[in-house]
C-alpha cells in the first residue's frame, strides 16, 4: 500500500474520536464519516485516505480502520476500487417513512385501511381499536432470553430449513397445551403457521375454490373477510350472539349456500369476548357434520381464556377431537406477535396435506421463533404470565365497562374475560371512526366486523387501550347526553 | 405449608444433586425427576413431597424447587393442584419421529416428495440433489452474533408485529444492494417475504386467476410448478439453453396461451446455473411487453455471482428498472434459509398493493429476521462472506464437471458460477435417483425440474455436496461404461 497517490482529502477531522464512549472506535469512524458524506463535506468520486494513513492520523490500528470501511462500503457509503482504494460513493436518495399519523382512507373505511392504520406507530394508549395488548404488558425480557438461548446452541440450526411440520419438541409442546383442554392430538397432527392468520389462508386455500361460500359470524375478526375475498370465496356472515351463532340462521345458511366451511371463534370471540355455551356447541357440530361443513375453531385467544374451571368454555375440537373440526391457535396475543408462530391442529391426513400445502406456499416457517416459543413454554412461566395478564385485564374490566355505559355507551354483551368490549355508540361508527382519526386516534368501527360491510353502531374497544384521558374526553364530547 | 398430609413419595435419591455441574441445580432436578417419571419409578397420580420438603432434602433453596416444579408443569410431568400440592400427571403418549431416512415414494416421485426428503435430516454429503450449501459454509456465527444484537436492543421491538411491508431499515439497506446491480427500487418498492417461495406465491396470486397460463423455464426450480398448480395455474414450459429461454417458443408460447406470468432465472439459472445473454434478456423483454406478460425475475443465487464485471450478467429489472419486471431475491442461499428473509421489487403501485395483499396473507413477515438480516448486510462483512463462498465453489467446479465427466456424465452447460450442474446421464434418472434412494442417497431427478414431469436422463448435482466417496461409487458403479 504506498502513499504516493494523488492526495486523499482528510476524511474527519483530527480528535474526534474517543476510547472512553460506549461506542466502538470502529463504529466512531463509521458514524462521522458518514455524516459527513451525508452533509456533503465529503463528494461522491472524492477518494477516502488509505487504511495506513487513515489509521496514522487518527492514531488507531489498521484492523479499526478496515472494519470501519467495510461498514461504509456495506452501507452505501463508499465503494472499493481493488488497488486504486476507497472512493465516496453516489447515493441513492433515501426516502424515509412519511411521520406516523392516522392515513386518511382514500375510498372510506375499509379493512386495509383499518389493519395499515393499526401497524403505525401510534402510541398504544391512542388506539382503543387496536387487538393487541401494550407491549409493557407482555414479556419481552423472556422472548429476549428465549431468543439467546436459541442463538447459543449449535449455530448450525440457525443455518438449515426447518422442517416444514414445525419444530418437532415445539409440536410436542402443544401436545401437552392441547391436552389440558381437552383436545387430543399427536405431534404429528399438529402443523406450524406463521400466525392464525397464515393457518386460516392455508385452510381455506385447502377446502375452497373460487366461488365457494365460506361461512363466518357476524361480526368476527375482519382481516379473514379480505383473506378469503381474494380467495375468491363468498364470505356469509351468520349472526353471532352472546352464547354463540343463531342457530337457525345457522342451517338455514348451511342448507342455502352449501358452504365448505365455518369459522368461529369458540372461545373469546373477536369482536364481542363471548364464548360458546355447551349447548350451542354441540348443534354447531349437529349442523356442520349434517351439511358437511369443516368447522374451523380459531382459539387465538385461548390463554386469556382462565379455564374451564372458572368460567364455561366449550371447544369444538375438545368435543369433536379433530375429525370435523379444524383447530387453530398462536402466541401473538400472549407472547410476541413477532414471533409468527401460529399452529394448525387436524386430523393426521389433513395435518399431512397441510404441511405439503405450507411447503409449497412458503417452504418453512422460521425455526427460530418456534425454538423460542418451544424455551419459554418449557421454562414454565409462561403460565404465569398469562395469568397476570388476565388477573390485569380482570382488574380493569367491570370498571371500563361501568365508564363506558356512564358517558352512553350500551353494553348488551358484557365480557366476562378477554380484552375486547362491543359497544353500542347509538350512531354511525364510521362517522365517528373518521372524526376519531382526526383527533389522532384509532377507533374499530363495527362495519368492518361485518362481512356485509353495513354501516353499524357498534366498535371494538380494548380495554388495555382504554386507560388514556384522551381517548375518555374524546368519547365523552362525541357522545355527550345523545345516547342515555 | 404443612408436612402433616399424606405422606409424598421420595421424588428422587438424595446426593444427586451437584453445585459443581454445568447445568443448573433446577435443570439436574428437571432432568432427575422427568426421568423417574418416565421409567415409572414415580407413578402417575403420586403426590409429590412439598416444596419445603424437598428443598430440606437435598440442601437447596425453595427457590430453586419452585423453578423446577414450575418447569415440571410446563413440560406436563406435574400437575398442580391449589392446596394439595404437586401430583405426577398422566402423560399422553408422545409419539417420537420415525428415524431420518429417505422416505419411500407412495406414487412414484413427484415434488412434494423430493422436498420432503430435502428437510430430512440426512447429512449433507449424502444429498447431492439438495439446493442448498453445507450448513458449514455459512457464517453462523454472524447469524447468532446478530440475532443476539437484535435481543439486546428494545425489547418492544420483540413484541410488537413488524410492518407488514417490512422492516424500514432493512429495505433502505436493500435499495443500496439493488443499485449495485443497477436496479433503482426506493424502499417503499420493496416488501419483505417469508423467501421466494412466498414472494413467487403472492405475485401469482396477484396477477393470475384458476385456468390462467404461468409459464417458467423447462428444466425450472421444480416447487414452484407444484405452488402454481395449487393455485389453479396451468404452468407451461419454454426450453432453457445455455444462454437463456428459446425464444421462438416463448413467442409462440406467448401467442397460444396468453400467460399472465413468465417466470425466470436470469443470473444462475436453477438447475443449470447458466445466465441469460444480453442479447435474450433484451428479446425477453420485447416479447413480454407485446403480449402484456408480467416478466417476475427470480434472483435468489444474485450473491453466487461474482459480478458482471467479472462474467457477464444482465439483470431484467436493471434493463425494464421495475415497469413490467417483478424482481425477487432473498439471503436462504448465502446466509441462512432459516431466517426466511426474501423481498419482492416492484413499481410503486404494484409493491402497496402486494403489501395489502400480505397483509391478508399473513399479517407480517418476522421482524426479527428482518432486523438481524440488517444487522449482517450493515456489518460489512456479508460482502467478504460472499466472496468466500464464490471462491470455495469455484474452487470445485471444473475439478468437479472433470470427475462427473470422467464417470460417464455429459455436460453440455458447463457453469461458469453458482452450485448446480446439470448433468446428463443418459438414463431415466427417476430409474437412477430410486436406486440412490435405497443406498441412501438424494439425488434430484431431470424430471422433477420440467412442468412435464416427463422422464428425464438429467439431473442436478450440487458441486458443494460432491465431496463424499460414497456418493462417487454409486455413481460410478451406476453408469459403469454404459455411457461414455
Amino acid at each position: 500500500m504506498t502513499n504516493t497517490k494523488l492526495p486523499a482529502l482528510p476524511a474527519m477531522p483530527a480528535g474526534l474520536l474517543t476510547r472512553d464512549a460506549d461506542e466502538s472506535l470502529t463504529d466512531q469512524i463509521v458514524r462521522t464519516v458518514a455524516a459527513r458524506i451525508e452533509e456533503r463535506l465529503l463528494r461522491p468520486g472524492s477518494r477516502m485516505p488509505s487504511i495506513r494513513a487513515f489509521a496514522a492520523s487518527h492514531a488507531v490500528s489498521a484492523f479499526t480502520v478496515v472494519a470501519a470501511y467495510d461498514k461504509l462500503v456495506a452501507r452505501g457509503y463508499l465503494a472499493s476500487r481493488r488497488g486504486a482504494g476507497f472512493f465516496v460513493r453516489a447515493r441513492p436518495g433515501t426516502v424515509t417513512a412519511p411521520a406516523a399519523a392516522v392515513e386518511p382512507a382514500e375510498q372510506g373505511l375499509d379493512v386495509p385501511w383499518l389493519v395499515r392504520n393499526m401497524f403505525r406507530q401510534l402510541p398504544h394508549q391512542q388506539m382503543p381499536g387496536t387487538g393487541v395488548l401494550p407491549a409493557e404488558w407482555l414479556d419481552g425480557e423472556a422472548v429476549a432470553a428465549a431468543l439467546r438461548h436459541v442463538t447459543r446452541r449449535r449455530q448450525d440450526i440457525l443455518l438449515n430449513y426447518g422442517v416444514p411440520q414445525g419444530h418437532l419438541p415445539l409440536r410436542q409442546q402443544l401436545q401437552l397445551k392441547l391436552a389440558e383442554v381437552e383436545i387430543g392430538a399427536a405431534p404429528e397432527q399438529i402443523v406450524t403457521t406463521a400466525g392464525v392468520t397464515q393457518a386460516l389462508d392455508m385452510v381455506a386455500r385447502e377446502f375452497t375454490r373460487p366461488g365457494d361460500t365460506i361461512l363466518v359470524d357476524d361480526p368476527a375478526w375482519f382481516l379473514m373477510f379480505a383473506s378469503f375475498a381474494a380467495l375468491g370465496a363468498r364470505v356469509v356472515g351468520v349472526p353471532r350472539l352472546a352464547d354463540g351463532p343463531d342457530l337457525g340462521r345457522l342451517a338455514e345458511l348451511a342448507a342455502l349456500h352449501k358452504p365448505k366451511l365455518y369459522v368461529i371463534n369458540s372461545v373469546l370471540h373477536n369482536p364481542t369476548s363471548t364464548s360458546l355455551s355447551a349447548a350451542k356447541a354441540f348443534q354447531v357440530l349437529r349442523i356442520a357434520e349434517q351439511h358437511g361443513i369443516v368447522v374451523v375453531e380459531d382459539d387465538i385467544y385461548c390463554d386469556l381464556h382462565p379455564g374451564a374451571g372458572v368460567q364455561p368454555a366449550t371447544r369444538l375440537a375438545a368435543l369433536d377431537q379433530l375429525k370435523h373440526v379444524v383447530y387453530l391457535s398462536g402466541f401473538s396475543k400472549t407472547m410476541a406477535a413477532n414471533l409468527r408462530v401460529g399452529f394448525i391442529a387436524a386430523s393426521p391426513e389433513l395435518a399431512r396435506r397441510l404441511a405439503d400445502r405450507k411447503m409449497l406456499q412458503t417452504l418453512t416457517t422460521s425455526d427460530i421463533g418456534e425454538r423460542a416459543v418451544h424455551q419459554i413454554l418449557c421454562e414454565g412461566t409462561y403460565r404465569k404470565h398469562a395469568e397476570r395478564m388476565r388477573a390485569r385485564l380482570d382488574g380493569m374490566r367491570a370498571r371500563t365497562v361501568r365508564q363506558l355505559e356512564r358517558i352512553g355507551l350500551r353494553i348488551d354483551m358484557a365480557p366476562p374475560a378477554g380484552m375486547f368490549v362491543w359497544a353500542d355508540a347509538g350512531r354511525d361508527t364510521n362517522v365517528l371512526a373518521e372524526k376519531a382519526m382526526a383527533a389522532g386516534l384509532l377507533l374499530a368501527p363495527g362495519s368492518l366486523f361485518s362481512p356485509s360491510q353495513l354501516p353499524s353502531c357498534f366498535m371494538r374497544l380494548n380495554i388495555a387501550a382504554m386507560q388514556d384521558a384522551a381517548v375518555w374526553r374524546f368519547l365523552e364530547r362525541e357522545l355527550d347526553g345523545e345516547n342515555r
